[in-house]
Formats: C-alpha cells, sequence, structure tokens
C-alpha cells in the first residue's frame, strides 16, 4: 500500500527521521551519564519504545495509568506515572504492580501522601513515590524551599505503604526560550534545582535515590547533568515545528505528518480546503498556524471541525491545487496531533507504507 | 455507579439538558417550517440522534463518512456528507449507497464533479450532489455571483452519475457575532443568499430541490427561512460556553462537562492543577480560558497534555481544593470537548451514571 491509497486523514510516521532521532538522544543520554526514560506520551506506542529502549531494558515513562496498563502487557515493566497521584486511583496503581509493574507515582501534597500510604498498606503493596518540584515553570510541584518538601519525604519514608523514591521536575518552560542560550539557562536551572532539593531531603536524613529531570530542548542543551540520574524527554522521537522554532531539529528531522486531501479552492489562488481540521492536526498554534505543508509554500492558518483552511504562506505564493490533491501537514506540536489518531501509516523515507503501528489513546 | 465512582477523567453528558436542547430545536424547525437535519459531527451518537429525530425519519449531516457508515449500520439512512467530495471517497460513498444510504455528498468543484460524474457511471450508482455555496462565511463554496455555479450545476445534471440534489452552505461566521441582532443579519445573509443560489440554477432550468443552511446560532435567531427547505445545527444538542457568551443558550442549559480530580495545588491558593489537559478538554479557547469549573469562580487557564491549569476567575476568588476532589469542567466548543472523548456517562441532573452512550470518532 503507498500513502496514496490510504483514506484521509491519515497520520504519517517516517520511520528514517525517527531512527534519527532516537539514536540522537540515546547519545545525548550516554554523553550526559544519565540513564534515558523516554516520555512515552508522545508515540503512545509499543514499537516506538521499543526502538528507544533498545537491549537496555531501561524503563518508561507515561502519563496516563491506560499506558501504564498498555506497556505492561507489552512486556515494560519499569514505569514511571507522571501526573500527581489521587486517592482514587491508587487501587489501579496497586493493580498493576501486582501483574508485575516496577511502578512510581509523583505527587508534591502532604495529604495525598498520607492517602498513598495508608491505602497502600490496606491494599498490600508499597507505592514507590516521587516528589514533584516546580523548577521554574510555575506548572505543578513545590518550590525547593517550601518546608513541605521535607514534611512530605518524611511522610513518605516513613509512612507504612510508600517509600521515598526520588524527586522530579519537567522544565516545560524551556518551550518559550527564545534562543538556545536561554535553553542551555533553563536546564542548569533545572539541573542545579532538583540537586538542590535531592541534597536538602538527603540532608534532613532522607535516601533519594533518583533524581529525574525532562524536557525535550533541556536534554538536547544541557552542558551538564551532574547529580541527576536520568531525564523523560517525550517529542524527541518526532520532533515538530515548535522544536524546529527552538532550534532543537532541523525541519527535515520532524517524523509525523497528517495526510490530507484538498476538498476544495478559490479559483484565484487565495485559499484552499483540505479534509484535515481541529480534529486531525489538533489546536497548537505557531508561526506557522495550525501546520505548515511539506514541500509546499502553504500554511494551514485556520481550522474547523474536519476542515483546514490552507493559506499561502507568504504573500507571493498561490494555493492552486486541485480536488483531490493530497498534501501533508508537519504539525506544531506533535503529542497532540499525534493523540487524535488510532494508529501510525509508517514509511521509510518514501510513500510506501511499510507498517501500521497503534497507539494507546484516552485514559 | 456514581460520577465520583468513574476514572478521571471522563465525560459527562446531562440527559436532562439535552432533552431541553432538542425540544427547543424541535419547536424552532416546526416554527420555521423546515426540516431539522441535525448535524451529527457534535455527539456521533446514535442515542442521541434518535432523540432528535423522533419518530420523524428524517435525515441527519455527517462530517465524516466512518459517521455515514456508523449511523447507516445503525438503522439511519438518509445522511449528506458535509465535506466536499473527492475522488478517493467515491468509493466508499458508493458502497455506503449499495448498502442501503440515501447519500448525500457536496462539492464546489467543477472538476471533481466531472470525476464524481464519471466514477458514479463505472460503479452503476448515480450520486446525489449539492453545490456548496459561500454565504459570507469565507470557508469552502462558490460565492453566488460565480459563473461555475451555473456550470457546476449543469455538470452535476447532465452527468451520467450524479444529479443535482441542491445547494448547501453553514454560516459559521454567526459564531464570531457581537450580539444577537447580529446572528439575525448573518441568518438573514445565509438565507438570501442561498434563495438567490437556487433561483438561479432554476432559472438555468436546473431542478434544485434541496436549499440547506445551518447553524445553531443561525437557526436559534433567523427571523424566517422563507425559501429554504432545511436546516443542520449541530451544537445545539449540547451547547456550550461559545453559545452562551453569543446569547444562543444559558449556561445551565451546557449538557456536557468534563468529570476531573485534583491532582496538586499551590498552598497560597493561586493555583490548582487537574488531570484533565488539552487532550480531555480540547483546546478552544474563550474568555473562560480552555473552559469554566462548575460551580466554583475557577477556570482552566493553561493546558498541557495531561495537566489542567486552574486559576481564580475573578481576583478575589482563591483556588483551595483538596487533592481528589472532583471538577467539572464545562466546554468552550462542544464538538471539539467530546471528540476527545469514547464515550458518554449519562446523568440525569444529579451524580447517578444511568447510562453509557458510545460516540463513533475518527475516520
Amino acid at each position: 500500500m503507498r500513502l496514496d491509497d490510504l483514506p484521509t486523514p491519515a497520520l504519517v510516521l517516517d520511520r528514517r527521521a525517527l531512527q534519527r532521532n532516537v539514536a540522537r538522544m540515546q547519545a545525548r543520554a550516554k554523553q550526559l551519564g544519565v540513564r534515558l526514560r523516554p516520555h512515552m506520551k508522545t508515540a503512545k506506542s509499543i514499537d516506538v519504545a521499543r526502538m528507544i529502549l533498545g537491549e537496555s531494558g531501561d524503563g518508561i515513562t507515561v502519563s496516563t495509568l491506560k499506558e501504564a496498563r498498555y506497556f505492561l502487557d507489552h512486556g515494560i515493566h519499569d514505569i514511571t506515572y507522571g501526573v500527581g497521584l489521587v486517592p482514587s486511583k491508587l487501587d489501579e496503581a496497586a493493580h498493576l504492580m501486582q501483574g508485575g509493574a516496577d511502578l512510581k507515582l509523583i505527587t508534591d501534597d502532604v495529604e495525598a501522601a498520607h492517602a498513598a500510604s495508608q491505602r497502600g498498606q490496606e491494599l498490600g503493596v508499597t507505592f514507590k513515590v516521587m516528589i514533584e518540584i516546580d523548577s521554574g515553570g510555575g506548572r505543578a510541584g513545590l518550590f525547593v524551599d517550601d518546608p513541605a518538601l521535607i514534611e512530605l519525604g518524611r511522610v513518605l519514608a516513613a509512612g507504612p505503604g510508600t517509600t521515598l523514591h526520588g524527586v522530579l521536575t519537567h522544565a516545560g518552560h524551556s518551550y518559550a526560550c527564545p534562543s538556545t542560550n536561554d535553553i542551555v539557562a533553563v536546564a542548569e536551572q533545572e539541573r542545579a534545582t532538583m540537586v538542590d532539593a535531592a541534597g536538602r531531603l538527603r540532608k534532613a536524613g532522607l535516601a533519594c535515590p533518583v533524581v529525574s529531570v525532562g524536557s525535550t530542548p533541556t536534554a538536547m542543551f544541557a552542558r551538564n547533568l551532574d547529580g541527576v540520574t536520568e531525564m523523560r524527554p517525550g517529542v524527541f522521537c518526532f520532533m515538530d515545528l515548535f522544536q524546529s522554532q527552538l532550534g532543537v531539529c532541523a525541519p527535515e528531522d520532524i517524523a509525523v505528518s497528517v495526510l490530507a486531501s484538498v476538498v476544495g479552492h478559490k479559483s484565484d489562488g487565495s485559499k484552499a480546503m483540505i479534509d484535515a481540521g481541529a480534529l486531525a492536526l489538533s489546536q497548537d498554534q505557531s508561526l506557522e498556524g495550525f501546520g505548515r505543508v511539506l514541500g509546499k509554500p502553504w500554511k494551514v492558518a485556520k481550522v474547523s471541525q474536519e476542515h483546514g483552511h490552507v493559506y499561502p504562506a507568504d504573500p507571493g505564493a498561490k494555493v492552486d491545487p486541485v480536488v483531490g490533491q493530497r498534501v501533508r501537514v508537519l504539525p506544531n506540536h506533535v503529542c497532540m496531533m499525534a493523540a487524535m489518531h488510532e494508529q501510525y501509516h509508517v514509511v521509510d523515507g518514501g510513500d510506501e507504507v511499510v507498517a501500521v503501528w497503534d497507539r494507546c489513546n484516552g485514559w
């Protein structure tokens, strides 16, 4: 089967670009002396996970317990669930552990830690819990100088149904950096904050074996990760226009696109409509609107549910397709675009579909 | 089962609000003297379709051929596919017709019409095709004074594999109206344009039996639809914050929400994190950010993939939940929010889950 034979819209994955991206991040982890624990929220695919992990048997990060179940069912045991624990999910977490998962949870909340410890004891499991730290992103997590850090560490370490496994952060603010020098600075802030957090816990007599950081930009530009034990980038495997605009990758490193058909166009070349809209492309916006058309001076400037509105990407360009013509739209944010689809149509640089890989979407 | 027992995030549908919304639109169609052909792209649910159609046996509109297949399999035959036809989808369209669908296609392109006619002849079917008109939204469709209108009508009427079924438009620009008076004006522009288009075709000796308009705002505020035969609103069944801000519904008419759990919060009451982010809530933005929390002065001001960042909705408010607390987030654009989920957890105003209804997502 070739791309021209696929119903549109369809998600396309170029395995050659994927392999290059994976090799690059594996080399970065080796160079930095940390373990690569890829965040599988981007790919949600056992095929991609196996490519990244290789023979190492190392672990992964997931964003939902459904992903945890999916990867466990496919033989991956070492799993960090990267969203704060809530009491109502502890039974499923215990169930995963009883099924063989070496599961790690996270929290930034003392009451949630007490609840986890109590429920762990009731269920006969010991939850490994990491403390989430705010390393400057203003997202989730404790500030490193919050007295709750030590209190939370003690609750987790002493509780009958928990252990303190380490500290974890995500420097999401690296995505807003105007230059690679700024990414270098955020990466150092992320590293230093986490080493500080681990040091405070250790000074209080608490073990803190894992120091976990992660974002694709900081993973690519960190000068060193001294004191860090693992990193959890996700988007690196596919890359996207955001990463390209940050200088983290070249446009040709972008491994994922949405194949679409032109369904109409204005006769003056001012606009065309494609059958990939807000649902097929997702809705993160960049300088390229909702996505750039591969190989054409066209961008998706607007989206409605099932329509992409394609305009010239520069003032001199014309949008002059024929109805039925196929285009491929590059993602602004590939985690979101890929999540709109149930499967990848895999190509090796050309237009022959060499494999179909499933994704684990939803909750 | 109660809402507190559901894993989060989860999509919740209040059937009582749905029933009120459906009754209101049914009354509008009756009052306006047009057929209601609901756009099922919003609900993608046979249960909702049956509620809207009742005993009338009237038809529906769909946004994907997958929806057409799903509704046909559930016994609905009269289906308009509201995205411009492309040659590669004609075989599936014919297959649906051979399975009993009374399918209507749309186009604004003469070459596509030729292709449809030729392929229809080859496949032994006659495609019913409507001409898409731009009634001011600048979206898809021909302008009414474009000479291609008559040419396209002749191709469809005379072609061996097509018939001209009518004209169709979607006044999507009604969503941007600053006042209900403006919506009234857009509704009249939509009506008048379509009556004009049908008149031009008829004057050229072409039959134009169906004159189809549709958007929820124009359906609610049109003074009259003289000359129009059907309307195709979609969002009316669920309503959302966009419609409420347009004055099309009251906030209590919003039938759909996403149930989420608090996974963390800042101790000063400035912010909380919930386990419903860009994927669970979708990403249309309004004055309410990415959605308002039902019954609380809180809004989702930012989203990352699986995190909603909840901030005070007014300067005096505090966001002071406990971890694990459940909230319900109202949608900005319910078509998008609902499409992020595989099923509805149906309640009747309270918190008991009385049914689970499937959706037909994807392509």
